[in-house]
């Protein structure tokens, strides 16, 4: 069994274990709903793999893990909602099946059980994880409206995209891990370590998932090739190819991002664009900058190799070019 | 000048004073638009007058008592989106001017603010804090679950009626006087007598807000007269009625209550039923019990009788038959 296989179970386990049995159930149930889908889990996964690394004791790390999974579901609850979306995991929505109003408590209730989640840590331990908690919430909603600003902008830049990917993903990823280390016991250098690793671990996979809608398997993904460039989205891919086109390229780039578009024309267009820009070897460079200094944080870090086995599986699944 | 007054000054001087500056401004705006428009500040005060209650340092209670505010507003954000509330406080609900993505985003981001505004206390405090803030916002969604449900109920008692209350509005009071005594170093036992006088003064007061629909000073209430009656709300003069009505009464209740009309009949109907039930002196009757209770709790607490003044000046506000 692979490594996230073991961690995987153990996630699922405790979210059985500890499915919510609070009334009223009109609040629970769709709380309950939501966590019962699964997912990869690999924020909570992320938790007990750093208090693996720094030898914890994973028990200790088994709600603060729940804690951050409750998070992310809270913050998938209200994305939802915001992005009106019909269907998460192949299943309906929360604001689909129970409304908007249900939708919008039984997030707000889903963060307020993931701070309860960190209540077992003693009192020191406890408010170096709150703080590191809370600062990441105020981040993943500024990394949210950035996200919405950029849709209505024709002046992001590079340094602007990664800011924004890694206040509203990489920093949870990273504060997941720093978690996980503090629980066992690391010192303060060391979970800065992990953080950094799962930040830029984080930021790589995030760019890998702009490059796979273009250059990914599409089988293997999952999703209709180039969905991104058909919602006009402003992907890594298409700041690279803005960035590197001249003023021809950048006209028909302008073009094609005006249009609202089925039309299979658009998506030749912009590939050949793509391509004159060199965007995928350029995109793909960037992915492996990320990577190698995410692992460079974790090579910093003085644990036995063995330790660092899972993470480094992790590091390899998440940044796999098919997926 | 009234120690209201001099308590909300301080507050006032403090939401200015901790503005935010923060970036995206599409993020903050909104947050700093709901913290300008006041309102009567009741729960920050009460963290103040209980740090004051106790000999705390009210420096000490300052950022505290905002994050009571920010939690609060955070709250109304979301219920006025839940109720499609066009006004709140005479301006623009944050929904209505900045939309339903902003609305969720900004009261969730305000939240975070709130936790964070707890990081200045020391470890010990600061989870004793935490614990009562978590488990209180965890109520207040439950409470607002059960307000929710009850509308399409017909079997609602007194109590699940005291029990709504008491988690939808009561808890936040109550929290707010217990973190502020704790913040001033009081003990367990005084923190806890305090949370019981918030507690009931907060059940106390809504139960008059409800009373004042009907028997309050129109002018000094600034409400439309029996505006709860028009829209069917099962206030608690509703299920005293409902719960001291003979069967014709509580067939006239029930014809006038699946009616939604402006027929000023409707509200001569079901204020005779309340006259023959005797709701006015019933409610009163409540609301005196908890504000005997409250004040018992209040008795309690050994500290000078000076000490205790603004409180009693708090609860005479509250309670008070015209406002």
């Amino acid at each position: 069994m692979s490594f996230l296989d073991k961690y995987q179970n153990i996630v699922s386990e405790a979210v059985e274990k500890h499915v919510f049995l609070d009334k009223p159930e009109e609040l629970y149930a769709p709380m309950n709903y939501i966590m019962s889908h699964g997912g990869k889990r690999m924020r909570p996964i992320m938790v007990l793999m750093a208090c693996d690394l720094f030898g914890g004791k994973l028990e200790d790390a088994i709600k603060p893990a729940l804690a951050i999974e409750y998070f992310h579901n809270f913050t998938l609850i209200h994305d939802d909602i915001m992005d009106e979306a019909p269907l998460r995991r192949n299943k309906a929505t929360i604001h689909t099946l129970y409304g908007l109003n249900i939708g919008i408590l039984s997030g707000d209730n889903l963060l307020f059980k993931a701070y309860q989640y960190f209540l077992d840590l003693e009192p020191v331990l406890f408010k170096k994880c709150l703080k590191i908690f809370t600062d990441t919430g105020i981040v993943v909603c500024e990394g949210q409206q950035y996200d919405v600003n950029f849709e209505s902008m024709n002046d992001v830049s590079h340094d602007d995209y990664i800011k924004m990917i890694t206040y509203k993903t990489g920093s949870l990823s990273a504060a997941s891990l720093q978690i996980g280390a503090l629980i066992a016991g690391a010192s303060d250098e060391d979970a800065e370590s992990i953080y950094n690793f799962g930040k830029h671990l984080g930021i790589a996979f995030q760019i890998m998932d702009d490059y796979l809608d273009v250059y990914g398997d599409q089988a293997a993904v999952g999703k209709k090739h180039a969905g991104d460039i058909y919602e006009n989205k402003k992907t890594i891919l298409y700041l690279t190819a803005l960035q590197n086109a001249n003023e021809e390229e950048r006209k028909e780039l302008d073009y094609w991002y005006t249009k609202k578009t089925d039309n299979v024309d658009k998506i030749y267009g912009v590939e050949k664009i793509f391509r004159m820009t060199k965007v995928e070897e350029k995109v793909l460079r960037l992915v492996h900058q990320h990577s190698e200094i995410a692992l460079e944080y974790l090579n910093k870090i003085d644990v036995p190799a063995e330790n660092k086995k899972p993470l480094l599986e992790l590091a390899e699944y998440l940044l796999k070019r098919e997926k």
